[in-house]
């Protein structure tokens, strides 16, 4: 169980696994196949085997997969067996909305910290958080040990905020401005795109 | 080329790939390679010239991708070569922060219509935008003939919100709730859910 050795494209597909299978776990069901979670999640049931199968063997033939065991294997593979500080930089309409966001309890991650460079925000309160100076951001980072941001400013900013990120010792980024950022090697990016989402529906309609 | 018989999950590449050669092209880059869109992906370029390939014959041997031609037979197929009117239902943050977005137009959407339940919205202005009563928006999506809603409603609005909508004939809803919708076989659902985001990254943090 290599971390180099499992395509990254894998990993990408397991916190959709995991995120199913959570949804079904509250709804009280404690198996499931790789037919039904295909069918859920819109991957093929062969798919789903053979991604499970690179981590060890989980499922019994004829029986499918305990959906406990599962759970907490993803859990353990994902890292979000604990719990991340997660910071917020950029506290426009996406940075207020993720600072209120009640879906990262349970699932590994917690807001700890929240920025905006504008002094009519700074000071204020959103939530339970206190609008930081992104001007205390690289060293606030650096001591609380961050090692993951979402980076909410306008893509203007982005590229330098990312800097300082990283240069803080933030090793993984949530990107939600449109555009590419150009980040060291060994620190990751996701984006947050609502057209590719778009895009990949239009394709099937008429 | 026939829809049915593309793997969906090659489908949900292809906007990545979409987004990456268009980012070349607006720095006055003219080819590529499937090395070079592989380093900026994050995929492997052997996998981006299998998918690719599943549409015709695109690169050269040796000389690599045009990306205006490229760019333009993956906006074909993802039928982003038009323009597709987009609702926004639920105009909290999310939604003020879509409604002001300036990433959906060259990319193949348009928002056209922002809808609310809340009287104290109702009216408002957004950006260019009227916010209008949901009570109406049954019929509005029918009668412009809407194929295409974000819902960011909160979660315990989604499934009637959704129910909604496709009975007035929306079939992809880009679900910014935090729950799975049922709709019919034929209603495309995309999620955005920063967390599946977050935990591909903590894959590979210490």
């Amino acid at each position: 169980m290599n971390a180099e050795r499992i395509p990254d494209i894998i990993i990408g597909r397991l916190p959709v696994y995991l995120r199913a299978l959570q949804r079904l776990a509250v709804r009280g069901i404690q198996t499931t196949s790789s037919q039904e979670l295909g069918e859920i999640v819109g991957i093929s049931a062969a798919q789903i085997r053979k991604d499970i199968s690179q981590f060890g063997e989980f499922g019994k033939q004829g029986t499918g997969y305990s959906i406990p065991f599962l759970v907490e294997r993803l859990q353990d593979i994902l890292k979000v067996d604990r719990v991340w500080d997660v910071i917020i930089v950029g506290m426009g309409d996406i940075g207020h909305a993720l600072a209120r966001y009640n879906g990262f309890t349970n699932r590994g991650f917690q807001i700890t910290m929240v920025f905006d460079n504008d002094p009519k925000k700074i000071g204020q309160k959103v939530g339970d958080f206190e609008i930081l100076d992104t001007a205390t951001m690289a060293e606030k980072t650096k001591q609380n040990k961050v090692k993951i941001a979402m980076l909410t400013v306008p893509a203007t900013a982005a590229q330098e905020m990312a800097e300082q990120l990283v240069k803080a010792g933030v090793k993984a980024i949530l990107n939600y401005a449109p555009i590419s950022l150009n980040v060291p090697r060994n620190v990751r990016v996701q984006y947050i795109d609502p057209v590719t989402h778009l895009q990949r529906m239009t394709y099937y309609l008429d």
